[in-house]
């Protein structure tokens, strides 16, 4: 018995920021060492709604292979692979295809708010309204026994797992494996403008890359308690930005109910507890800021074995398509 | 400048009858030698309303071998090549996927009129649905010229010439042949009950295949004139399908026009017209027929030379989704 194997992955189109560090980087880190684990820059995946913009998906894969060096993933335990190397991923997606719906992708929530975002209206672009199934193709390549996810990812698992079963019941066998899911607390990260996500398009990031000064900068933006005028009012700790990154980055949890409490009593300054904060989350970050400033000058080294990976998955992917085309009676030689 | 290529096709999905021959085979046994033939056995489309029975598909990639063989196409001339075999055009299809719409599919009226007749209800397999677009891959892997087309068809060469017109435009490239349509006139054959189209689940075919004794049975069921009850009351030349094999299978047309002139006039028996036509498409189905029991014995070679074509294909493909990808800026190494 082998280790179990785990899939996660980005879709290459910007840099890290905190968010992802907190919502499953720093995850990823921590289950190298128990599973066998695979992570996907799932470019292809990035093109269908970015299809415009070639060179910065482009780009993006080598930010997010810096990215990953810098927060401590190790590639050679973790099998870092880059979709586009995988070819064998469109063809096991086109031999699930017959076991999906287009009412159950229509259906799909994230879709529906994503077809919103992207305010495709009348013309959805089929790539994009695939891709849900692609992300199975994406678990039945690497044969992922386990997904590591959120509370709210958990339907998505469910239906690869529908998918996965029909395929194997249409056919008789039980060569593909249904993964299940893996689920863990991931940590969110709210916006320095206080919104409820981080993102490069909302310009509320603080990216992994970020300089120190860039960091100041953004630290003392962050939302605070806006009905507090003076230092001597009343302060709310509940929603303040400043306080959630406390509360994420900090080691000295008292120091952290310390600061609470005085806040909450108008007994210390919001740049006071800014200033504090910017400490606190540059020695966090600095580190992360030092591995990734060495991965930029490694940057070919990474994608040599990102390349290595692929070569491997696309391996793994061969044997599954091969098998797949067995049980549809495809194998005519 | 070498010849034009074209690329027509079939899924196999049974063996092929008169409406083939009539409709499309005997034009691509023309066509073989002033063009560069690309003939497609398109199992994996095959496969998008016939997945629960893969048997099928596989036993009629067989038969479709022998049909090609026993209407004259030269398996060294026309490059005849089975899908499955080239798993390039599912990727090359993912990358067009981004040009193509939902609503563009939803529009397409063959589509719409196989959603009616697979009775897909409100679950329609993803693999159906996607089918229009995987069309277009098959076009861009053989990278077709002309597409062999009746009128009917046309517009879908017209919106596969848009998808890759789109592709071409987004990466300012030109490397996407844009296909025109060669429009010939397919011949429509008619059931042997009357029936506009011949099929296999209508029963009402005559195969390449059939046996002598079995095309006479059937010659001797088609559908004449249903008003005319006696040998001596004027009869109805139109729609009634023994005239219209007689007018697609008759050498001497003289002979033809005899026959309906005292078939109107109630001067010739449907026993005597019948038993003239069993004979007219005997002798024609006659070389066939034996070159298609010929081909049962060589059916391992027929494959074979499919499978070199197949790979032919791939080889071709691999080259155009490798400059794809460099468009699209997913070449990394």
């Amino acid at each position: 018995m082998g280790k179990k194997r785990i899939l996660t992955g980005d879709r290459p189109t910007g840099r890290m920021h905190i968010g992802h560090l907190k919502g499953t980087l720093e995850n990823r880190v921590k289950l190298q060492d128990e599973y066998n684990s695979f992570i996907e820059i799932a470019n292809i995946q990035a093109l269908t709604d970015n299809y415009m913009n070639p060179q910065k998906v482009h780009d993006s894969v080598f930010e997010l292979l810096c990215d990953y060096y810098a927060v401590g993933i190790d590639f050679d335990k973790s099998n870092v692979f880059i979709q586009s190397e995988v070819p064998e991923i469109h063809e096991i997606f086109v031999y699930l295809a017959n076991f999906a719906t287009i009412q159950q992708i229509n259906h799909n929530p994230t879709i529906k708010t994503e077809m919103v975002q992207n305010n495709f209206g009348k013309s959805t672009p089929l790539g994009f309204f695939i891709y849900p199934i692609h992300q199975v193709a994406d678990l039945v390549c690497v044969g992922a026994d386990l997904v590591p996810v959120g509370k709210d990812q958990a339907p998505i698992v469910e239906d690869s797992r529908v998918i996965i079963r029909k395929f194997n019941k249409a056919y008789n066998t039980n060569i593909l494996h249904e993964p299940e899911y893996l689920l863990g607390v991931p940590k969110n990260v709210p916006g320095i403008d206080g919104g409820a996500k981080m993102g490069k398009s909302l310009n509320n990031a603080i990216y992994l890359s970020d300089t120190e000064e860039e960091l100041r900068k953004k630290v003392f933006k962050v939302y605070t308690d806006p009905n507090r005028i003076r230092a001597t009012d009343p302060g709310t700790v509940e929603g303040n930005v400043a306080f959630t990154y406390l509360d994420l980055f900090a080691i000295d949890m008292d120091e952290v109910e310390g600061m609470k409490k005085r806040y909450r009593e108008g007994n210390i300054k919001d740049v006071e507890v800014k200033e504090r904060l910017f400490e606190i989350m540059n020695e966090y970050l600095y580190p992360i800021r030092k591995r990734r400033e060495e991965a930029e000058g490694m940057k070919d080294e990474l994608l040599k074995k990102a390349l290595k990976s692929s070569k491997k998955v696309s391996e793994i992917s061969r044997v599954t398509a091969d098998k797949m085309k067995k049980v549809m009676k495809l194998d005519l030689a």
